[in-house]
């Protein structure tokens, strides 16, 4: 069986407002982070199937003979729930021994995905190669964004889903049923990799824009404007269940202090989509924005989040009069900061450059922009579409 | 009529928890500040009423027979409701002419309360000489401890009050009536300084301790300890009235993210209340006392009242292992800093370094101790005594 060639992106993820008080019920904000995970899928012609992960510094190759009597074990599943049985087996296949866990996990998910995508049809030889602009482990979704990938590219290659990309298009998405699809397939990767994953990281990877989550229930929000950011980077490495158990220790240790920051919070997280739901953003509207981030921030602070890296990524950017909250898990880890759109990009290069030198990683991006999606060669920045090449 | 000599002193005051709450009906801890103002009474023998204030370059004199006529407008009431005709023409009498509005306001307000504490009696010669180690006009309550040291000499020379202090006492107080009287006349004290005054500053400077205010009763708390603090001036000035604006301004803008934060402020007044009430104080109760000061630095942060140089403040002394938070109206003036009982004088003096090092003044002092007091001269700082005998 011959595969069509396929080139296809997902977008990172970021939490805009709602991150710690969405474990005690409160609204968050997801939003997609356009540090996005470019996938080339390649017809192959020597009877192998190979995945190259330069990020992660993985590459492997799998003869077509060997997988074949994979794939009489699965069963093509529409319910789509994780078969459970089939991980456990393919793990002692990939065989966790030489110490690349990433690697390893990663292999084991594009296994699964594509020993059920080709079940009870015939697997074709294929080279898939993965280049992501997300730093990894920075609770940034890249894990999900590779889910999204490789459950987009193996769809499509499979049939099952449309290659909806026309000759004139630089970039095609799907229609919400195959989204869908697409979703479900990249949550029993996040599943395989993250054990018990919210599904918000695939859902933002796979609709993009903007989503709200709320006691467990994902909710795509409409219309949601593209939103400058820089992303920083503190690569302060912390836990994100140790951050976790401690917001909720100290909320049993002063409820009476700890739960109306909460409700703030949630309050910042309506006020909020509120104000991004209803276009055009004015500059009364970003004012607003920056002061429920610096709010934000200090209620994360509040809850024991906060780390003199991430005061540090505040006080840097509102020298420039730029203002910043970090997103996710805290104690270490990302900041964004907004940027209007009149902001001039000699400020962002100065602002940027002060980050740097604090030790930081840092990337002018923005958020809010499509999830997954379908490429033309051209329409790929060309670094990456020269590393992609190179496999 | 000759006076007994005698030697007074006074607290300054400041907010330990819910200043700005305070304004939107939540609870306040308004707390003694053991930076004092002395005031030296001495019976003088050449027909003169003076007053020498050095800290605000005040020195006045006047004849008494300038002022006897003046005794025959004042009525002695026991009521103690602030004559406004009798304050309108002391000023005249006083002059504001000379741009010293602070000196001649504490002319205006000695010459009040002396005429109407000796009204329907003859007039004592005397020599008043106040100094205080209290900065001015940083909302430390240097007016009401003025006022207040002012009433209780004056009431002491008057007889109105005994004069307690025996032979081998080094410093004594007055009953809780005696209190009551000169807390009723600083009061007016402070209404002529200040117009429209709460009363909780002339409070603290009489009873001492921690007062609780709500909704403008004053409750002194009893049995508080004494906590030892650094008290830092950023020397930043600002406007209570502004501030106060601004954050009325903030809950009107977003008050579901507003209205939660005041009510867990409210909740950390009542927290810090109990810990301090249930002596003894224990390490543990230390390091909720530095929680909830982090906690509350953060809420008035996100009031808007907060300011770069309070953030080094808390940043500065962090550093140490020290928790800071501004105190009062915010936006500049004045941070405390709590010490541990077991704080090594090195750590105090090291911070104490820095904090000048940014440009601040910085003093260790404590909070907590006692409201207005008779001293025997061998019970006050030399330095001081020495001022005081200069006039």
């Amino acid at each position: 069986m011959q595969v069509k060639d396929c080139l296809v992106s997902a977008p990172g993820k970021t939490i805009l407002h709602g991150e710690h008080a969405v474990v005690h019920g409160k609204v968050a904000l997801a939003v997609s982070l356009n540090l996005r995970t470019y996938l080339k899928l390649k017809a192959s012609s020597n009877d192998k199937v190979c995945i190259n992960l330069p990020n992660i510094d993985t590459f492997h190759c799998w003869d077509l003979s060997d997988l074949n009597p994979w794939n009489k074990l699965c069963t093509k599943d529409e319910a789509q729930r994780l078969d459970a049985e089939l991980v456990r087996r393919l793990r002692d296949f990939v065989g966790f021994t030489n110490g690349n866990l990433n690697g390893n996990t990663a292999c084991l998910t594009f296994l699964y995905i594509y020993l059920s995508v080709f079940a009870s049809g015939e697997l074709p030889a294929l080279t898939i190669t993965v280049w992501s602009e997300l730093p990894t482990g920075a609770g940034l979704g890249s894990s999900a964004a590779y889910s999204v990938c490789l459950a987009a590219a193996l769809l499509s290659a499979a049939g099952t889903i449309p290659t909806s990309l026309r000759e004139w298009d630089q970039t095609a998405r799907w229609c919400q049923e195959d989204l869908e699809h697409i979703n479900s397939w990249a949550f029993q990767g996040e599943t395989i990799i993250h054990g018990n994953p919210s599904g918000v990281d695939n859902a933002v990877g796979t609709w993009g824009g903007m989503l709200r989550f709320l006691a467990g229930k994902i909710i795509p929000l409409s219309r949601v404007p593209l939103l400058r950011i820089l992303l920083t980077n503190t690569k302060v490495p912390r836990s994100t269940k140790a951050l976790v158990a401690r917001v909720k220790d100290k909320i049993n240790k002063f409820p009476s202090i700890m739960n109306p920051v909460l409700d703030s919070v949630d309050a910042i997280s309506y006020t909020c989509e509120k104000v991004l739901t209803c276009e055009p953003i004015t500059g009364e509207d970003y004012s607003i924005l920056e002061e429920l981030i610096d709010i934000n921030q200090h209620h994360l602070n509040v809850m024991g989040v906060g780390h003199p890296a991430l005061d540090t990524v505040c006080r840097v950017t509102l020298a420039k009069g730029l203002h910043s909250k970090l997103t996710g898990a805290g104690g270490g880890g990302c900041g964004i900061t907004l940027l209007r759109p009149e902001t001039d990009s000699s400020v962002v290069q100065n602002t940027m450059q002060d980050l740097k030198d604090c030790g930081f990683d840092c990337w002018e991006t923005n958020i809010g922009g499509p999830g997954v999606q379908q490429h033309s060669p051209s329409s790929v920045k060309e670094e990456i579409l020269e590393i992609l090449e190179q496999y």
